[in-house]
C-alpha cells in the first residue's frame, strides 16, 4: 500500500528503529544522544527478558508507588538510584578522570543541608547525643602534599541510633545537631569532637524497601561519616570515611564504601576520646578535567 | 587488607558486578531475572553516555515530576511508557506467538473502563456528540473463517474534537459515552453507529508533554476506534481501527498504528451514512502460547 514500513509495520525490532527516528529532529544533540542510548536500553531490556504486560504493570504501580511517596523531605526515586548503583556509578564517572593521588569521592547522600554553623577547631558537633565520644583530626592538603589553609570542611553524620538531625522525633525544621562547618588551620590541620556513628538502614517502608526484601538485600549502610573539603583553587571533595570493622563495610546497601575511605578507630589512652586521624587530598581545579 | 575486592574496590564497571552479587540470594527467580537485566541496562546506559551528576539529578526531577502529576484520573508513567515505544513492544511481545491469521493486537491505552452499556445491533455509542455520521460493521470469525455468534465487541473512542468521555469539561463521573458494549448475531455479525473520531493529542501539559518537545516530537494519535473482541473459548482481542488517509497515520506518538488495521471509510449513497467494515479474527485458547 505504499506506506513507509518502518512506520506501520512495526515488530519486536523494527520498533525501536521506528522510536529512534522520531526524535532525528531533536535540535539538543546531548538529549538526543542520551535519549538515543535510553530508548535503545530500555527496549533491549524488555525483549531480553520478554516482559509481559502483568511485569509492565507491575513496574508502573512501582514507579507510581515511587512517585506518589516522594516529596520535600523525602526522595525515593534517588533511594532507588542508590539502591541500584546508579547513584555510585554516576559519582564513578565523574571522577574518572581525577589525580590518584587525591582522596576519592563518596555519595554526598541525601542528608546534607546548607548553613550548618561553623565551629571553631575541637568544638563537638553532637550536642545533647549520647554516644562514645570521638575525635576526628588531619590535614587537608593538595596532590603535592602542601598544607591549605582556610580550607572549608564541611562534616555531618547520623548519631548512635543511625538518624540524622533531620530525622529526630523532635525536629523542628530549622535547628541543626550532628552537622558543622570548620577551617583548616595555618598548616592544614583540623579537629572535630563527635561521637561515634553507626550502621543505619535507609529508609525501608516504601517501595524501594519492599524491593530490597524481594530481593533478599538488607537495607543498611555501614557507619560514616560525611565530608566535603571546599579550598579555594581546587575542586571540591564530596567524600565519606567509613568504620572499619562495621558489619555492612562490604555490603553497603548503596555501594558508597570504598577501601581508600575506610578508617580504624585509634584507641584512646585512659580518659581520652577513640579517634581517626584521617589526611584528606584535594586536587587543584587546573588539573580537573 | 583482605577486602572482598568486587565489594570495595568499585569502578565504572566492577560495580556492575557488585550490584549483580547483591541479589544472588533473591528466591525469586523471575525477578532476579529481570532485575539482572535492569541493573545491566541502567549501568550500561550510564556509562555508554557518560551520565554527569546533573543530568543524572535532570533524571530524578523528571521522574519525580512524572510521579507528581500521576493520580488516579492520570498516568503519565503509562504515557511515558507509550511514548517510548515500550508498551507497544511489551503488546508485540506478548502477541508474537499469535497465528498470522488472526487480526492484530494494538495498545489498550487510558482511556477503557469497564461497566459500558450493552446496546442493541445498530445503537448509537455516541449521544449528544456533533459530528459525521459512522457505521461500523463487519464479522467476527475465527482463525478457520467460522463465525461467532454472541462475541462481545466492546468499542470505545474520542469525540469529533478529540476528547473521550472522560475528559469531557462536564463530566461527573459515571456517565458512559461513546462507549458501549456490543454482541455479534446468529452469522457473527455486529452493527454500530457512531461518528467519526478524530487525530488527538495525548496530555502535554506535563513532563512527559515537555520532553515530547525538548524532543522535537508531536503529541498526537491518528484517529481510531478501540475494540475488545471476547468470545468463550478465544484469546481476547484487543485492538483499534485506525483512519486512512489520517496525518499522522505514520506517526503515532504512542505507536500504536498498524497497517493492518488501517481502513479507509466507504462513502455512504446519498444520505446514508459512511461506513468501516471490518472482520475480526481471534484465535483459539488452545492456539495460544
Amino acid at each position: 500500500m505504499g506506506y513507509a514500513p518502518a512506520m506501520r509495520n512495526l515488530d519486536q525490532h523494527t520498533i525501536t528503529e521506528s522510536a529512534l527516528e522520531r526524535i532525528a529532529k531533536c535540535n539538543n544533540p546531548r538529549l538526543k544522544e542520551v535519549m538515543i542510548a535510553l530508548i535503545r536500553h530500555v527496549h533491549e531490556f524488555a525483549r531480553e527478558v520478554n516482559l509481559t504486560p502483568d511485569e509492565w504493570m507491575a513496574g508502573i504501580e512501582f514507579l507510581t508507588a515511587v512517585g506518589h511517596i516522594t516529596d520535600d523531605k523525602r526522595q525515593e526515586f534517588i533511594l532507588l538510584s542508590d539502591t541500584l548503583g546508579l547513584s555510585a556509578l554516576v559519582d564513578i564517572l565523574a571522577n574518572r578522570g581525577k589525580s590518584k593521588a587525591a582522596t576519592e569521592s563518596s555519595l554526598l547522600g541525601p542528608f546534607f543541608r546548607e548553613g550548618a554553623p561553623e565551629l571553631a577547631a575541637g568544638d563537638k558537633i553532637a550536642r545533647g547525643i549520647e554516644g562514645e565520644p570521638l575525635m576526628l583530626s588531619g590535614r587537608v592538603t593538595s596532590t603535592d602534599g602542601k598544607p591549605l589553609s582556610g580550607a572549608h570542611i564541611d562534616v555531618w553524620q547520623a548519631s548512635t541510633d543511625g538518624r540524622y538531625d533531620l530525622q529526630f522525633d523532635n525536629f523542628k525544621g530549622a535547628e541543626m545537631n550532628l552537622r558543622a562547618r570548620f577551617r583548616t588551620d595555618g598548616e592544614g590541620r583540623y579537629l572535630i569532637r563527635t561521637v561515634k556513628p553507626s550502621s543505619y538502614g535507609v529508609p525501608s517502608d516504601g517501595p524501594v524497601g519492599k524491593m530490597l526484601n524481594a530481593l533478599g538485600r538488607h537495607p543498611f549502610r555501614p557507619a560514616h561519616i560525611h565530608f566535603i573539603i571546599s579550598a579555594s583553587g581546587y575542586r571540591p571533595l564530596v567524600t565519606a570515611l567509613y568504620i572499619d570493622g562495621d558489619k555492612y563495610i562490604d555490603s553497603d546497601v548503596v555501594f558508597g564504601s570504598r577501601e581508600q575511605l575506610v578508617v580504624k578507630y585509634r584507641k584512646g589512652k585512659a580518659a581520652e576520646a577513640d579517634a581517626i586521624e584521617y589526611d584528606f587530598v584535594v586536587e587543584a581545579n587546573s588539573q580537573s578535567r
